[in-house]
């Protein structure tokens, strides 16, 4: 894995550091076979439990080599890909495998998938024996530059998505750009979705850097900026606020509409980075109107959105009243206001904001032109 | 509930501080009628999810009718007494209750009942939507002595007790004392088993006290008092470490052996609490061994033991060698060293002791004297 790229890649170290935990993100090509070697120091046992999505089973076998060669005792935990592994059944299944596997309390949980693998490892390592650690290696761009980043974990209830979990800090997040060669297109443009939206919420550099990037996934050493540039921009909010009860809200632009969308078309038509390119285009809509944000900045970010195969036009058979209950249910929004984020400015994101539902409609209505 | 004692009943607040977070202990008879009027600011929502123990019905709805009159909104989710309610599928129930009922992120769970029950309810407020607001209102004097105080919360699998769960603090916890009334005499002795242990660990003026208390409950006010004792003990242990790395081991003295006890008789024939008596009559008698505690010391908790009708005596038919083994299986103890809590002297405990295991099986073998 990875050392294809040679020595002469790029590669970093950042430094998370939320509340008095602090812990390094590795990223660059070739990171995963360092792993081992770079193992932290807090998980101190020798037994490992890795628990892999089935789809990079050949990315978890260097990182198992890796893990080895470092002196530890790795048991492999395969877990099936797709949103429905993400259950408190597929919790306990994995608990009681760390159970028999002798898992104890300083051992670690490595986790080698995506968003979905991510937040169901992250929170049977935060769950079991009351919390071991955990590494993250995220093998899609959504997983690199969104959910192995902060800390959230958790699973699915029938009634909602990460209903159940946990904010559980990894000791260490191994970040190999060589894992993105195997990605699925769509997987790749999906998580450009959230590229994205870092752009909108960073400010105009950043935006500019997003809007002018060529195809996907673009020059190695531009990328291994591109993806810091959005860890560091998500560390920076999540620091100020890990339990998400001011400002880490921000990060949910698009996410409000998005996840409708995503709920009203039976998590089936849509891709969570393609919902989330509808959502974006329908938040910078109604920051038009709330704020007077130029509108411009839709149409730009129409663009890239277009450029990169996601959608900027929904499908007619998502029905807007329904997009607007499932955005309603969603548990970020509270009691009746659909607390959505709105911009502004780019760069400038404000919280809370409570938009006439006709507005919404209409912005929703206008995805469809 | 609690308002037959009067007006002149001893009020305390306890303030409990771990780390950055501090929230108070109500203790006294009466303490649940004033709930709702107590009620934390934190937990701002205007929702609860009141998670109670079959067994206590009638506290939980002196509990409901008290958080009514603060202007909240309850849902009741009762739970079947005994350990089995101690699972996740348990967990994923009360979550899709609290979903269904319609709990968001600045609601709370109300736990009314015992270490079970407190244990169960606390995970999942540590859990839902990754973490709402918790108020405990132990019903067992174990759960006012131990278990409602640190923030340990979890539930059990076939593997292991406690080997899913979460460190989530309340923020708040109400001790009514007038609970204790209907509190069948067997589950009374239980809890105190657990107060002569922090005797055993605070030092010889709280063991005089345990020493010297008469029948059970006993006087009320005194009772007040020898409850704030324990608190503030396992307070302090607490506050110094939180995730429990380190001197936290200490509050498992006589809970190595017996967990082994509980665990070899299939958790039927005795309760937690008179497993944990004959724990400490072993771990007395080991660090005689070990440390030349003065075996007067075992002699007298014997005695204490006997006078409120815990064993002392262990049933011929629990093997030593299964008792044995399922305290090496126990997740306290880490790889095959017991990893066991004595004391130099009382109110000077020691952790990470690793007696030879024929002192063990020694110690285990005088309980059938």
């Amino acid at each position: 894995m990875g050392e294809g790229r040679g020595v002469s890649d790029p590669r970093r170290v950042i430094t998370a550091q939320i509340g008095e935990t602090r812990y390094p993100i590795r990223l660059g090509a070739g990171a995963i076979a360092d792993l081992g070697g770079r193992w932290p120091e807090s998980v101190s046992g020798d037994a490992v439990l890795l628990v892999y999505d089935e789809n990079v089973a050949h990315i978890a076998k260097s990182v198992r080599e890796s893990v080895e060669r470092a002196g530890k005792r790795v048991s492999l935990a395969p877990v099936a890909p797709g949103e429905p592994s993400k259950s408190l059944s597929s919790v306990e299944r994995l608990c009681r495998d760390a159970a028999r596997a002798g898992i104890r309390r300083r051992d670690g949980v490595v986790a080698v998938g995506g968003g979905v693998l991510g937040d169901l490892a992250g929170f049977v390592a935060a769950a079991y024996q009351r919390g071991i650690g955990l590494i993250h290696v995220p093998t899609s761009l959504l997983a690199m530059v969104d959910s192995a980043v902060g800390g959230k974990t958790g699973v699915d209830l029938p009634e909602g998505k990460n209903y159940v979990g946990a904010i559980w800090q990894p000791a260490m997040v191994v970040m190999d750009t060589s894992a993105l060669d195997s990605l699925p297109a769509r997987e790749l443009s999906c998580g450009f979705a959230e590229v994205i939206k870092y752009g909108l919420l960073d400010g105009p550099e950043l935006f500019g850097l997003v809007e002018g990037w060529p195809r996907l996934p673009g020059p190695h050493d531009a990328l291994v900026d591109l993806i810091q540039r959005c860890v560091e921009h998500k560390l920076r909010v999540v620091a100020a606020d890990e339990r998400d009860l001011g400002m880490r809200a921000t990060l949910n632009l698009g996410h409000t509409i998005g996840h409708g969308i995503e709920a009203a078309a039976g998590y089936a038509r849509y891709q969570h980075g393609e919902a989330i390119s509808l959502g974006l285009l329908a938040a910078l809509r109604i920051s038009s109107h709330l704020t007077g944000l130029p509108e411009s900045w839709r149409d730009r970010t129409q663009a890239v959105i277009a450029r990169h195969d996601l959608p900027v036009r929904l499908d007619p058979e998502v029905g807007t009243a329904e997009i607007l209950d499932a955005a309603k249910r969603d548990k970020k929004a509270d009691g009746r206001a659909l607390n959505m984020v709105v911009l502004e400015d780019v760069g400038v994101p404000s919280i809370n904001a409570d938009p006439a539902q006709s507005l919404v409609a209409a912005a929703i209505e206008e995805l469809r032109e």
